[in-house]
């Protein structure tokens, strides 16, 4: 199981925060998370020998080839399997830290410390690891829990607008799925909270939400799938924008606005309240990008049909029959497509 | 848990040996063995749209770029969550297929079809995956337990005479350690065995140590790394040589003959036996390849500190009280380079 610690300073006590294996630390970061909080790190790892690999942390760039570069860098410093990764950024880094301490020797340990929203409330929590393919997003990974999470808001203080907007996001998913009176106390608050950035509470309900739910499916065999909320046509169009024109924050607020539309259509979540909602996580993510995005694009499509949730059967989406309320349905592709259409029409809304 | 189907002519019934996934089968083998034996293959998988990859099984093409090329293949004929892996050859095919099953959407189902003896006695059984890197050997991998493993000791009738004793090292080793009833017929017999290729019911026992081994520690945290005697200075002579001097089989009864002299030494096997044993498995490897090894060359002895089973701490190497009574002990390097040397020149032992 993994471990939490959550707090503000956090990072100060990390060496007491977790029993931490006899070999050394092997620190993964990119190099404008050392340039931030570089120092405070190195000085809560406090410990000699440790080898620090940096990598790229665009999503661009969360592919086969930084994994390499992290398994070559490590084997170069001589990892043994009581060695350990600590992770140190966001969600690219550790997503791929994290997949890579799951191969190297056999998988080793490795302990996330989130710089970023999404990191902390989703992406650093779980053990899913992964990086993407030209195929498609996260297509190549495993499941391997970190041994220790560490989170610390006041990382939080250096994220752009843009940054902490597409992790808002996640928290709002976790708690839509899995809280519903935390999920109510944010509804119509997102600006808001997006502006003064008072997103504390809020965060620790999304992480209790997908701890919980993580504890009871680690392996994303059934109810860990509502975590997807809004990520089947997220992801899609993350790679119809070749992971740049969106963030992934960005993508899943466009595509939970339409999931939201769906659970009204599909499966019985209050019409108004969906179509609110839906208009409130479009306007998060950003009315201006949605006009760079082609609902009639086949790539799109074509990515959908590539989400690993699509078994041979055919789709299967996340909708909500209300907050907290997750279900499985089958959603037809045009029904998709509407829905997008709608999110990226504010007048049909 | 994996299920083990054995017989000759068990190929016949592969599609009723296994319940199969929903999905379609994805072959990973290698142009020799699909030419050899690819027809009884595809008449017993007999599924329509079964994509196929082939490898280079050479042990020197076993590494993160062939592992790429099988996840680029699977991902490029539309790979989903219910399709899986049917690797069929010898262990470089079930190493990287199993490896490539584990990462592909974070973990698919895999099949083992063993064609050599040494992945019927060893490689396919058991879930260990991995590549070599070049800092050493299975550096990077996961433990990913195959569905089914299906060995039909038909398929050892096309092996060189190389092949068939690599792979019989194997078998005797897994006897050696967890079956002395099984060891004491095959001591003295290797030889034989090797010519007459009467290996069954030896491979039969082999299979069952093994299994029960990884039945009780299925992640290589304890007992199981008894089946890694003879393997410590086996994977540095594998490396030594870049893959490709000597098979592993052909290490490992080396490294097996070694340890059996550093049993005697430091765990109390009996030491004329262990002479004797010793001596036989370095004839069953090859006295002519033997020649070759420079027991001073540093790329040998740093490639050992390499191996996966030191810790920080220093060495530890399985050692053998007796034949049955594998246990784990700390060995100097220079008791190694000494064994090896008793090894290599046949008139001291």
């Amino acid at each position: 199981m993994t471990s939490v610690r959550f707090g503000s300073g956090a990072i100060r006590s990390l060496r007491g925060a977790f029993e931490f294996p006899a070999g050394r630390p092997i620190l993964v970061s990119s190099a404008e998370v050392l340039r931030l909080h570089g120092d405070s790190l190195r000085a809560a790892v406090a410990s000699p020998g440790a080898a620090e690999i940096v990598i790229d942390d665009r999503e661009e760039a969360k592919n086969l080839d930084t994994l390499r570069r992290i398994l070559d860098a490590a084997l170069s410093a001589g990892a043994r399997r009581d060695d350990y990764f600590v992770a140190f950024g966001g969600g690219v880094v550790t997503d791929v830290a994290g997949f890579a301490a799951s191969i190297l020797l056999r998988g080793i340990r490795w302990y996330a410390i989130p710089t970023t929203l999404l990191g902390m409330a989703d992406a650093a929590i779980g053990g899913k690891t992964a990086v993407d393919h030209p195929a498609g997003k996260n297509l190549l990974g495993s499941f391997h829990l970190p041994s220790g999470v560490l989170v610390d808001p006041d990382f939080l203080a250096t994220l752009s607008a843009r940054q902490f907007r597409s992790g808002l996001v996640e928290v709002y998913k976790a708690v839509l799925v899995g809280d519903p009176a935390a999920a109510k106390t944010l509804s119509g608050r997102l600006r808001e909270v997006s502006e003064s950035r008072g997103v504390e509470d809020a965060l620790r309900a999304a992480i209790r939400v997908k701890e919980e739910i993580v504890a009871r499916d680690p392996r994303d065999a059934g109810e860990r799938r509502h975590l997807n909320f809004g990520h089947t046509l997220g992801h899609a169009l993350e790679a119809q924008g070749g992971f740049r024109r969106l963030t992934h924050g960005e993508a899943v607020g466009f595509g939970m606005s339409a999931a939201l539309l769906l659970s009204a259509r599909f499966a019985g979540f209050p019409k108004d309240e969906a179509e609110r909602l839906s208009r409130e996580l479009a306007e998060l993510a950003g009315r201006d990008l949605a006009a760079g995005i082609d609902p009639e694009d086949p790539v799109l499509w074509s990515a959908l049909s590539h989400d690993k949730k699509f078994t041979s059967r055919g789709p299967v989406a996340v909708l909500l029959e209300a907050p907290g309320a997750p279900v499985l349905r089958e959603v037809p592709a045009e029904a998709w497509k509407d829905a997008l259409l709608r999110v990226l029409s504010p007048i049909a809304l």
